[in-house]
């Protein structure tokens, strides 16, 4: 068989692109920057959705739906934001054969329209807190992009809420990081850092941008939710006030939240290893693939009955389980087939396993023999497979976290920090005293930027690599998508 | 009280935009022909969706996501599609700050986009059937709008198929159409007649369109769901060909369908009363609201606890239930807020329920005491519950469907037409051997279009209203939106 996946080693970037094609995922569209995503890759996509917005109405949000276009005057009514986002905008200047008096933006994203609309809905504090998340395409354009990563146009949600006061609306921004981080560990398997943007590096018009940033299987860093803490800020732009019970007239206090079609490329880069993709069981459109092995015609109809068998009874147990009871293909060809697809477990079934009533497990996480379990009884299949899946899923995030445990390196000076990041890469950990000027000269010079502040800060002072002056404030830097 | 819903008899189109407004559905947004979806309206929007979306998994079919942009030279490749859409679209001209070579156009459908792709995806026989459906965000630059039926952005599905066959390609045009009479049946409650449109109402670059009308609570029909063959007319303009399995290359024959956010306006319009929303209990968001009623305050704390507890007993039977408990609110007040939002059925908890341990059930098909169902014992609620959604689901249904029998008039001359049109509305079910030329002419003349020929057709022959030609076929015209 022909190697379609390049080595992770020896192109990362093709590695990727060779994944995305070769799984299926998505593919390039005919207009620039913008991708189709295919069937395979839009069911994780789907359960990326289901799983934040269970999350989202556990927590009191409320879906709704927002226009995709913006008068241009919205935009600019806040100063950063419109800075921020000019460049980036695709603009609608002809309607119905006509030329537009005013041009409407294809929205990059919707704090403006949603603000307009917040100060019209928001009256009194009885009508507080306003809690909403919108599903939507927003498009921004983008020069280099890349599949999942960085599109001209992407899928996300992107959540708007309204407070009476700033306590409220920082709680708000920091439930929803939690949300992020319990979404992607214990979803996606994917071990994020929850921290806060340096001010160089967050949202056009936020007070505060918080995010989880998770390190790629090549160590570099990408960040996979943001959660803004907008201040009144928006408030002030669009006028969104209420009569508090003291008979005042405040500004609310505002946040903004978003999470992507980029965390399929998360999963991709985070779990994939040379033979393909390795999806989490809790996120995999398919969770088990059962493969027919039979040599002789005689044998063909008793292992397909205990194959159909196995399927019935995972699928009755809520297994997403697929039957691969392809006639042109060698039993060989579909294991290679579901490993570069990423299945978390494969049940091989021989006419051996049909005399002996049993059949056998291969978890994706573990190569080879020592992934593989032997003389599975049929009628545990069910709750073996469930455990397996279990194991599956924590072993991804183990294998994930461990990995970046190696590949986090501390540094106390700045000649010490180029080394690292040109030769070992990963992410540094490192005291942090500088300026946002210092934070632009850092990238220029080694090309990694300030990811975050940890939330998780420790208690002891220390210096800072590049100004050493006295600091208790930790940053982690890398590369970054 | 204050009267905040126009009786249907005074003005219905008032009456529509009442009650979108007072149950809070969606407003008009600050874009011209743009409307925002509030959260209630949108989750009956997702309802919908859910309930089309399970009947395309079950028919085979899978989702993808296809770009929002289409480069304008795409349109023009089927001479009738760009005729058909050319005065709909918004274009977008201006990208990154800097003029496009080519503009793009924002879609107003996607048969183009996915067209281009399925040339790349389809080489052989074995690829085919591809099945695929998308959910997404349309733009048309209408000049009159009305929330939900008429909007320039709105959201639907629209599937796309590619087959080798005409005959399979047209098995499935039906068999889509099939999925959508379902649900519009099942679960919107909503009888349609499955039809045929003339060919002066078919989609731009379609073979042949069919459709689903249902009719409206004023007579007028509503064009609810699509599907059209579409020939190999898309597959000649984007070259979708495959080698068939006796070695020649052969077009492939396409089909295209989609249901959109109108569908909530058809609930709106089909089921809607004096009093506001009433909403089939498959798509309701809440199916039971419970108001708990005392007068003492030595009540309170029982009858709340009896509340709570059938509530608990309800959620936990899979009921989509509520507890009113708001305590600035009377029992009247709320009695009138839930009927006004279309909740099926109401649960009325009194301190001498409490006594009795039984509840009251209200159902909302039916007015007043005629549709109170009085000492229901607590241990049998959530079964006597259930069997009432049912009822109320299949009451809406019956009364959709008597109302239309009611409203639909057979004609055999124009005159006749004419008055029964003006002066009784409703459908008209009539004999038709008439032109594309005789239909405009009709609807010049009276406003009433030819919805569709039912594929439910007669044997016996009659003579056309209009020519008095002999014909067998019959057709339905309306007033529509």
């Amino acid at each position: 068989m022909e190697r379609r996946i390049t080595p992770r080693q020896e192109d990362y970037s093709r590695w990727y692109l060779d994944v995305i094609r070769e799984a299926d995922l998505a593919e390039n569209a005919p207009v620039r920057g913008c991708m189709v995503i295919k069937p395979y890759g839009y069911r994780i996509w789907e359960g990326v959705r289901d799983g934040l917005d269970r999350r989202f109405r556990e927590t009191g949000h409320q879906n709704a739906y927002f226009p995709l276009f913006i008068p241009m005057s919205f935009l600019q009514k806040e100063a950063e934001h419109v800075e921020g986002f000019a460049p980036e905008l695709a603009v609608v200047t002809i309607g119905g054969g006509k030329e537009l008096e005013e041009p409407l933006v294809v929205r990059p994203t919707s704090e403006t329209i949603i603000g307009y609309m917040y100060s019209k809905w928001i009256q009194s504090y009885r009508d507080l807190p306003v809690l909403i998340n919108q599903w939507a395409n927003v498009v921004r354009w983008e020069l280099r992009t890349r599949p999942f990563l960085r599109t001209m146009e992407f899928l996300w949600q992107e959540g708007h809420t309204a407070h009476a006061t700033a306590e409220e609306a920082m709680e708000e921004t920091l439930r929803m990081l939690d949300v992020y981080a319990d979404f992607a560990i214990r979803d996606a398997a994917i071990p994020v850092i929850k921290g806060r943007k340096s001010d160089r590096e967050k949202f056009a018009g936020a007070v505060a941008s918080y995010t989880i940033e998770a390190m790629m299987g090549n160590g570099w860093a990408l960040q996979a939710g943001t959660s803004h803490y907008l201040g009144d800020n928006f408030a002030r732009a669009f006028d969104i006030k209420y009569l508090a019970p003291d008979n005042e007239v405040k500004y609310c206090h505002t946040t903004s939240w978003g999470m992507s079609t980029r965390m399929v490329g998360a999963i991709i880069m985070t779990h994939g290893d040379d033979q393909g993709l390795r999806l989490p069981p809790v996120l995999a459109p398919i969770q088990v693939v059962i493969v027919p092995i039979w040599r002789q015609e005689q044998e063909r109809a008793a292992v397909l009955g205990l194959a159909d068998q196995v399927r019935q009874m995972l699928a009755d147990g809520g297994v997403r389980v697929h039957l691969d009871a392809r006639e042109d293909q060698t039993p060989g060809f579909k294991f290679n087939d579901w490993e570069m697809r990423g299945v978390p477990v494969r049940i091989e079934i021989g006419p051996r396993d049909v005399q002996n009533n049993a059949i056998v497990l291969a978890r994706r996480d573990r190569p080879g023999r020592e992934g593989k379990i032997f003389g599975v009884p049929v009628p545990s299949a069910l709750e073996r497979v469930r455990e397996l899946l279990a194991e599956v899923q924590q072993g991804l995030l183990e294998q994930a976290t461990a990995f970046r445990e190696a590949n986090t390196h501390t540094v106390t000076d700045y000649e010490t920090f180029k080394e690292v990041i040109e030769e070992a890469g990963g992410f540094i950990r490192a005291y942090w005293a500088g300026t946002s000027e210092d934070e632009a000269r850092i990238q220029e010079e080694t090309k990694a930027t300030l990811r975050c502040f940890p939330l998780d800060q420790p208690e002891e002072e220390g210096r800072c690599f590049l100004t050493g002056a006295k600091t208790r404030q930790i940053a982690i830097f890398a590369r970054a998508y």
